[in-house]
């Protein structure tokens, strides 16, 4: 069997971002490797993370194939694709998301739709690092234990403006799609990688904030009555959610502390 | 005399994340309009500023042209490019960063590249995004009196973690390009959107942590020595700094506190 023409280079052991990325295939129905999730230390052969992190290592100024060096996981390595028929290697969650969203026809059905996808897909992406800084609002490379006074005051702040406008405006693209895309789609009539990446940010959320998110379902009716079902129903997705490609939420971007939710 | 084809919609009175997008029109030397900035309320006509947040009100559920609501400022008009050639309006930073890249010839010179270069500019753009929250590190509506504390433990951490990360990564993409872009851009040969965008963003934090980026500024030298002055040396740049276009740091992402810089 030949290789997959794709590689996703990602943490291990998380959905975080990566996440965006390996709906994106699973919905295609295209092959991917997943290098790290496929390539555990304790199995014999290579040890997958070690190859993502050769990629992002502090000291690197590029790889063999002529590509710059990543700042950070997730990148994606397409084998054929580079300066002279090398493998390409680019980083960015939107960036990957923009490269694939054509050749996976993820990415709507004109120029305009394509632009739109894009603004909706880093838009979701934004409420995504926003759900971060609610566990790591002071210091990144520092536990959440070490800054929970500051969490409880930045995701009462999150919970309280910042989810309100974010579903407001999700729920007011739909209602500008409705007559197009029934409350399922968010750009034209059929599946988009911004859909994607709302529905994935949405099912983090109501795994970190159950409460809040419980409380905040009525004000958005398209988003949460239609929008999250109707996706979560389809059946390559089902079939995704219950195999060991998609892994729990643990310790990553989606974390359930439950300080930190509605009381 | 024609209507500018590119309406720029961004708040007046600070250069923030609009100027990533003058930059890019300066430099290509293509006219624009800047709706706010070109309108103010205390002239005669339109008020432009009213215009920028029609189009991103929480009521809004798209414009007469079809294309559905912004999130937030900036937004970009372009006029004819829509559906049945009306007006396309777009928003988020590196969606608008990306769709001018194309017209206005600076995304590189072939498909890796336009990706490089996306993926650079987005990495610039996240450093903008950091360096606002160390002001407003627990709630953005809130003022920076009223997170103080918080801010002062964000900034340490920014100034002491984040900023050398960035750094040492933007210096390897300049050394991986040197042969081709001596230690000028950061991709190929000639002036690309990435290269803009962190010179915008360097010349930010300048104003920002003087005391700071002094300290560093030899652990980085293409970036510093060689980067940063000699695109400010352009004439073109030269040019619009001196011009009343250039608006000056003030109260948006980029501003000086003493207490949060270097002591």
């Amino acid at each position: 069997m030949a290789e997959p023409q794709y590689e996703l280079l990602y943490h291990p052991g998380i959905p975080g971002r990566g996440e965006f990325i390996r709906l994106m295939f699973e919905a295609a129905g295209v092959k991917y490797a997943d290098v790290a999730r496929d390539n555990p230390p304790d199995e014999s052969g290579p040890n997958g993370y070690g190859l993502v992190q050769a990629i992002t290592s502090p000291e690197s100024t590029g790889d063999d194939d002529g590509n710059p060096p990543a700042f950070a996981p997730p990148a994606l390595r397409i084998h054929g694709a580079g300066k002279n028929g090398k493998a390409l290697l680019i980083h960015q969650t939107p960036n990957i998301l923009l490269y694939l969203g054509g050749p996976l026809k993820l990415a709507g059905s004109d120029e305009p739709e394509k632009y739109y996808v894009n603004q909706l897909a880093l838009t979701a992406l934004d409420l995504n690092n926003e759900t971060h800084d609610t566990h790591h609002p002071v210091a990144v490379m520092k536990y959440y234990e070490e800054q929970k006074d500051e969490a409880l005051k930045k995701a009462t702040d999150f919970r309280e403006n910042r989810l309100p406008k974010f579903f407001s405006y999700f729920e007011r693209v739909l209602k500008h799609n409705k007559s197009t895309g029934k409350g399922k789609h968010l750009v034209g009539e059929s599946l988009t990688y911004a859909d994607l990446a709302l529905w994935q940010v949405i099912d983090g959320l109501k795994f970190a904030f159950p409460n809040e998110m419980r409380h905040r379902s009525s004000e958005s009716p398209l988003l949460f009555d239609h929008f999250y079902p109707s996706l979560k129903d389809e059946p390559w997705l089902k079939k995704y959610l219950d195999s060991k490609r998609r892994q729990p939420y643990s310790m990553g971007v989606f974390r359930h502390y439950p300080e930190l939710d509605l009381q």
